[in-house]
C-alpha cells in the first residue's frame, strides 16, 4: 500500500472515531454508523453509466447491531487489526484476519467468543471496506488470485517488471488480488480476449493464438475477482484496447461474461472501478450451438434453474436489444446449453483456429 | 512434448495394438490387456526406497470389462484421441478429452452414448496412462495448475526463461501441470520451503522471507499435483537443495505434507518420479500448539474423522519413530488441531519472523 493510501485509510478511520466520540460525549447519544446496503435489493441499473450501481438504502452499525451487521465493537476491533496490518506492511486472508482478532470476552459464566464464527469477522471486514471506501484488497486483505493473463503486456509487480509474453504458450501470469501491488507498464497487444475458464485459455494459448493475432488472453477462472475486472477495465479505458468476452453458452456463463460488462449485484457499490461497459460479449451464443453444428451428444439439457435465470435475464434493462432477446428466446425454446469445450468434438484446434477467428472477424478485430 | 517422447508414446500404443491383433487373429482368443491395479489395496511401503510403491495386483481390460475398468473399445478410442492431441501439439483437459471422444453408437432403439459420463472417459485416460507408462500431463492432458513457486530460481517454460524472483514479494509463478513444458534453468536458493496452503505462502512471501533467507517458497495449494511434487523432487535430488515442509497441525495437513515425502496411494505407481524421501516435515507439530501458546480460542476441536485418521497413521510403517508416535499420541489425547494461520493471533509477522526461523534453526538450515 502506498504511503498516501495508508494515510487516507488512517484519516478516514480517525474521522469516524471522532464522530463516534462526539455522538457519545457531546451529543450524549448512542453512536451510529451508516453503511450503504449491499445486494440485489439496493442495486440499480444506470442507463447513463451503462452499469449496475448502488441505490440509496442504508444500514446502521450501532452498539447493538444484529445479524449480518457487525456490532460496533466488532467494527472497531477489525478496523484496528487492519490498521496494524497496514502499519506492518503485511498481507492476510480473511481467515487470517479472523484469527488475528479472535478472543474471548467476559469471564466466568459469561465468557464467550468475540466472533461466533468467521462469517462475523468477514462481515466486519466488509464494514471497514464500506466505511472507508477502500476495497479490502487494497489494505492487503487478499484472496487466492484467480485471474490469469498471457500475451504482449508487461506488468510492474512489487517493483519488478514481469513480461507476460514469456512462456505464453505454456503458462500464464497470475493477476495479484491486491491491484495496489500491480501497475501496467506496457501493452503491445491489439486487443484483449477474456475467456470464462482457465482450462479453455490453456487450449487457446497452446495453439499459438497470442502470437498469431497479437492478443492478450485473460481469464477470471469462473467468477472474476476484483483485480481481474479492474485489469480488464484499465486495459480498455486507459490503454484503449478493445475487449471481447467468451463464455459457455448457458445462463451461468452469460452471467459471468456480463460481470465484466455491466457489473454484479454484490459489488455494485464498486462498479465505477470494476466495470467495462465497452466490452463486447461475442460468444458462445446459444445460436452458435446450431450454427456450428455441435452434435446433440455434446449438448447439455438446461436445468430448471437455467430456465428461471434466462427468464429473469430477459426482463433486465441491459438485455433489451434484439440480439439478446433472440438468443434467450432460442435458449428457452430449445432448452439446450453448451460448453466452449464442446468444440473439441470438431478437433482440438477448432476453437482457436476456426470459431474464435470467425467471431473476431465479424467485429473487425482481426 | 518432445519428438522422442511422442515417438515413444506412439511406439507403445502400436506395440499394444499388435499384441491385440495377434491375440485375435493368430491365437484366436479374446484380447486382454493387463493394467496395474491402483489404490490402497495395491500399495506397499518400501523400506529400501522409503516410499509407497505398487504391489503386483493386475486388472484386465477386455472387450467386456465392467465398472471402473474401461472396455476395450473405450481404451482404443481414447488412445487414438491422445495420439491426435500429440500430433497436433495441442493441450486439453480431461473434460476436453471427453468432448473430443463423445459419440453415439448403434442405431435405432440400440442407439446409446459411447460414454455414460465423463467418469468413463477419465478412466480410459487413466488406462492409457498406465499402459504406456506415460503420465497424462506429459501427453498434454493437463489440469488447472495448482503449484506456485517464488524465489531465486529460473524456469525455462516453452523456450523462455522465467525468473521466479521477479515480484516475489507480491506474486508467484504457476508450476505448469505439464512438466514436459518446464525445465529448471538455474537455482540460486539455499533451500526449499514447501507450505501446504497458498494463502500462507502469500503472507510469508510478503514479509521478505525469500530475500532474508535466500529461500524458494513453494506450495501445492492443498493436495499437490504431480508437477509440483516432481518439482520438489528435482530440486532436492538433482539440485541438491534441502527441502522442508510445513502444513497445518491436523491429520489432514500432515497427510498432505507426507505426500511430498512418502507419496500417496492413488499415485503409488508413479512414486519414483514424484516422491522426495529426504524432505523434512518440520511443522506444524501438534506439540507446537502448546509450545507456542496458541490460545484455546484459536484451536479447533478434532473431528471423529481426524481421530480415525490419526489412529490409522500411528500404525503406518513410515510413522514408526519416537517423535511421530509422541506427536500422534498428543493429538489423540488432547483432541485439538490448529491451522498455521492461527499464528496470526500472535501478530501478522510472527509466522515468518519467529516460528519458521526457529524451526529452520533447529535443523541447521539458517
Amino acid at each position: 500500500m502506498s504511503t498516501a493510501k495508508k494515510q487516507e485509510f488512517v484519516t478516514i478511520i480517525k474521522r469516524i472515531m471522532r464522530k463516534i466520540s462526539d455522538d457519545v460525549i457531546k451529543q450524549n447519544q448512542m453512536p451510529i454508523l451508516d453503511l450503504p446496503k449491499i445486494g440485489y435489493d439496493n442495486t440499480v441499473w444506470s442507463d447513463e453509466k451503462r452499469m449496475l450501481t448502488t441505490g440509496d438504502k442504508k444500514i446502521e452499525v450501532s452498539p447493538d447491531s444484529v445479524k449480518k451487521i457487525p456490532t460496533f465493537a466488532q467494527y472497531l476491533v477489525m478496523a484496528n487489526a487492519v490498521k496494524k496490518l497496514i502499519d506492518e506492511d503485511m498481507e492476510s486472508t480473511i481467515r487470517g484476519m479472523y484469527y488475528a482478532t479472535l478472543s474471548n470476552v467476559g469471564d466466568g459464566k459469561n465468557r464467550q467468543k468475540f466472533w461466533t464464527g468467521q462469517e462475523d469477522s468477514d462481515n466486519a471486514i466488509k464494514a471497514v471496506e464500506l466505511l472507508t471506501g477502500i476495497p479490502r484488497e487494497e489494505f492487503s486483505v487478499t484472496s487466492k488470485p484467480k485471474g490469469m493473463i498471457s500475451g504482449p503486456i508487461k506488468l510492474r509487480v512489487g517493483g519488478d517488471i514481469i513480461d507476460c509474453n514469456l512462456g505464453s504458450r505454456a503458462t500464464s501470469q497470475l493477476i495479484p488480488t491486491n491491484m495496489g501491488d500491480v501497475q501496467i507498464d506496457d501493452v503491445k497487444a491489439d486487443f484483449v480476449m477474456v475467456v470464462e475458464k482457465d482450462t479453455v485459455l490453456n487450449n487457446i494459448r497452446k495453439s499459438g493464438f497470442i502470437q498469431k493475432y497479437n492478443a492478450i488472453l485473460l481469464t477470471g477462472s469462473g467468477e472474476p475477482d476484483r483485480a481481474t475486472r479492474m485489469m480488464v477495465k484499465i486495459l480498455n479505458e486507459q490503454w484503449k484496447k478493445p475487449v471481447v468476452v467468451f463464455a459457455d453458452a448457458d445462463p451461468w456463463g452469460l452471467g459471468i461474461a456480463l460481470r465484466y460488462k455491466i457489473g454484479s449485484e454484490s459489488l455494485s457499490y464498486d462498479s465505477e472501478r470494476l466495470v467495462t461497459p465497452n466490452a463486447q460479449v461475442l460468444g458462445m451464443m446459444f445460436s452458435d450451438i446450431y450454427q456450428y453444428n455441435i452434435p446433440e451428444v455434446a449438448r447439455l439439457t438446461a436445468s430448471d434453474e437455467d430456465i428461471n435465470r434466462a427468464n429473469d435475464m430477459k426482463k433486465k434493462p441491459w438485455m433489451q436489444n434484439k440480439q439478446w432477446q433472440k438468443e434467450l428466446n432460442l435458449f428457452l425454446n430449445k432448452k439446450e446449453k453448451c460448453e466452449l469445450d464442446a468444440f473439441f468434438k470438431h478437433g482440438f484446434k477448432y476453437l482457436s483456429e476456426t470459431y474464435l477467428p470467425q467471431k473476431l472477424r465479424m467485429v473487425g478485430l482481426i
